[in-house]
């Protein structure tokens, strides 16, 4: 199925794709950068350097770390890393929804035709 | 200046995105494949592997080379290579407006604000 791919690209060095939002939804559904990194078959060290990146870009942090129980501590979203997930899926669906029109011309001049 | 990015995504191996059309309309304005990649700074290698690719995507070629006189051939885009430009940007004007209002809200959480 043709999907189209998103980058916001807020000047030198200051991006956000699939990526790093994917990463946020994952710390928010297991609750540490460890976990995420590891549903995402993304080192450690990967996961936390997009996870500084991303804090560094932004007026407030978008990942805190949760003081540690038994479990050794763990990460949560801030209200605006939460924030910042919705809006890049609502920058996904408004804009797939402009593109569809296109993306099906397109994809009828396709050799073979897009898997679904 | 904030910008969105996209790429089509048709599947394995198969994918469209700001590179490729910039070299299909490099190709239009310098009407060769070696003066498309010398505007890019691109290799000719890495241009023509491009060009193949995008060929082999369609029913039909995108470019097609033009027989050559004294200065040796060149290359044009065929009607559907110039359709598939004009889809591309099309898509791009589509969806930066339908996300312009999500980006503008993000752009407010940055640390700094982007350049213009």
């Amino acid at each position: 199925m043709t999907k189209l791919r998103l980058r916001v690209d807020f000047g030198p060095g200051r991006a956000i794709g699939r990526g790093k939002i994917q990463l946020l939804e994952a710390i928010r559904d297991k609750g540490s950068i460890t976990g995420a990194g590891r549903a995402l078959g993304m080192s450690y060290k990967r996961a936390w350097e997009l996870v500084d990146d991303l804090n560094g870009c932004f007026r407030e942090p978008v990942v805190i770390a949760r003081a540690g129980g038994q479990q050794g501590g763990g990460a949560d979203l801030t209200e605006l890393g939460q924030r910042l997930v919705k809006r890049y899926l609502a920058i996904e669906v408004a804009a797939e929804k402009a593109a569809a029109t296109h993306i099906r011309d397109i994809e009828t001049e396709l050799r073979t035709p897009p898997k679904d």
